[in-house]
């Protein structure tokens, strides 16, 4: 299971009410941690996450309000003593940020830190073993980048019957052909795992765009994402206020999902001025134009099942 | 009135049940504040006092939890667009912190900003109208800063007794002589304001002391204070641990309190393996020394009314 929880969804600065937009999500025993503003280990704290998988951290751009928590995240996962290395990704100033905070508040680390600034228009921010994170860079005031998570395809379902009928004897012959091996059976034949396995299943795609104006980047990422975040940071009579500020309104992320053909979308990075009870309009709207979208909320999980 | 409102109480790292401690002294119309961790700007929105008041800053120490909430405090402020220059004071290291930020977040100021790096063993931070304040360094890991917000004594009650028996009309004569200035009679004759001014009135004071030993500064600072915001980390059974990580316990909060003659002292600085219903427990063992110790909450509000 692929599980993904929603830190906070606010945009600008963190209130009473809104914890500025993080995103956690949980794949191969790790969290992939998404944007780090002021407070956000406060709700890390609150989940059942903790602060000891967050190992990679991505950024998707420079300014405050996704950055500022970094300082004592990684101050705490001193306290967390992390098995390996922790690698922060973001565009050009990530690594003079943090150094500086390193320097100006003399802190000591006790793990190694990794800081990887992503560079190109788009490319693989971290390759793993079943996933990679792929990014592209949006359209914002500065340099902005938004992220998908995406499993690697995984192998056909093991058909059982065809492989009884082949004559393969149960045990470790079965294994080999589920993990891509040839296997030769007593009489001398070879089957291969094209013989037993049903078609490739695809992976999950994970998707965190914001800050920006539309663009092709968002659709770069968002395309056949099983699960979309992506900015709808106000109602559509404020659009021109939103392009203006480089931000975009929740009928226009919801417009974007629809055309990427995301299964199911949520909204963050609200503005400061929307209380959580005026959430339900900018929703309202999003869903007139694609009906799959749904309003981020402070906390939320959501579950991927894996896919046949 | 001088108010005082407690923004949070905690050490260390913000918990879900209680932000990094942080005061605010509202005196002369505005709100002098000291520290400012990592989510400070959620309880100030939370309180009636918002970020406008606030143009003087004052940090302890260099350790995170008491400066990484400027970047985001300082960025609102430009929305609140303040009256003047914001200043901000602390040990040396808190303008290379500040340049810093603003360095690698490319943030733009509408307003100008000062920082005094406070290098003596005390001295005065700050010299206003009606109040001054002083600062002394503490014993921590690093240096580390008290303050007391001392309120210039008030001139004496006017007796308007004395004033009719020595023949002065009433009106601007008695101003004058309440401002401190002499009055000449139709008479000829002079008389001054000792002639119909009570004693002087001393004025309040607001002591501010957190990460630190027992050492002298306490006492300079704590001295006759009408409000004593001290550090009472541990619980008296830990009164090792807590000097080897360079801080105090409630019971030495509250020895120091009492030696002072502090007329009211509240407990801050809470490690955060306390949970919030076992403060008490801190509070019963400080009692046990001075009976004038209470438990410090986040957003609690003192009042502090005129003294005679």
């Amino acid at each position: 299971m692929i599980e993904c929880v929603l830190f906070g969804t606010g945009g600008m600065m963190p209130m009473p009410y809104r914890f500025l937009v993080s995103l956690a999500v949980r794949i191969e025993g790790q969290a992939l941690l998404f944007d780090c503003g002021e407070g956000t280990q406060i709700p890390i704290k609150m989940s059942r996450i903790g602060i000891k998988p967050i190992q990679n951290i991505f950024i998707s751009h420079m300014h405050a309000d996704h950055v500022t928590g970094l300082p004592g995240l990684l101050m705490m996962l001193n306290q967390a003593a992390p098995d390996g290395t922790v690698r922060i990704y973001g565009p050009r100033g990530i690594d003079a940020y943090v150094r500086a905070q390193e320097t100006t508040l003399r802190f000591e680390r006790d793990y190694p830190l990794e800081i990887i600034e992503l560079d190109e228009e788009k490319g693989v921010a971290m390759d793993s073993k079943n996933f990679e994170v792929v990014y592209h860079v949006l359209r914002h005031r500065i340099r902005c980048l938004g992220y998908s998570v995406v499993e690697k395809p995984r192998p056909g379902r093991f058909k059982i019957g065809a492989a009884k009928e082949l004559g393969i004897p149960e045990g470790p012959a079965w294994g080999k052909l589920q993990r891509g091996e040839n296997v030769e059976l007593p009489d001398g034949s070879v089957v291969g795992p094209k013989d037993v396995l049903g078609p490739s299943r695809p992976g999950r795609k994970i998707t965190y765009i914001t800050d920006t104006i539309p663009c092709p980047g968002v659709y770069y990422l968002a395309d056949g994402a099983d699960l979309l975040f992506i900015e709808g940071m106000f109602e559509h009579e404020l659009a021109d206020e939103a392009k203006e500020k480089w931000h975009q309104t929740a009928v226009q992320a919801a417009k974007q999902a629809k055309k990427s053909g995301a299964a199911r979308a949520v909204l963050i990075h609200y503005s400061p001025r929307y209380r959580n009870d005026e959430i339900s309009r900018l929703v309202t709207q999003a869903r007139t134009v694609y009906d799959v979208v749904e309003g981020g909320r402070d906390g939320a999980r959501y579950e991927l099942k894996v896919k046949d």
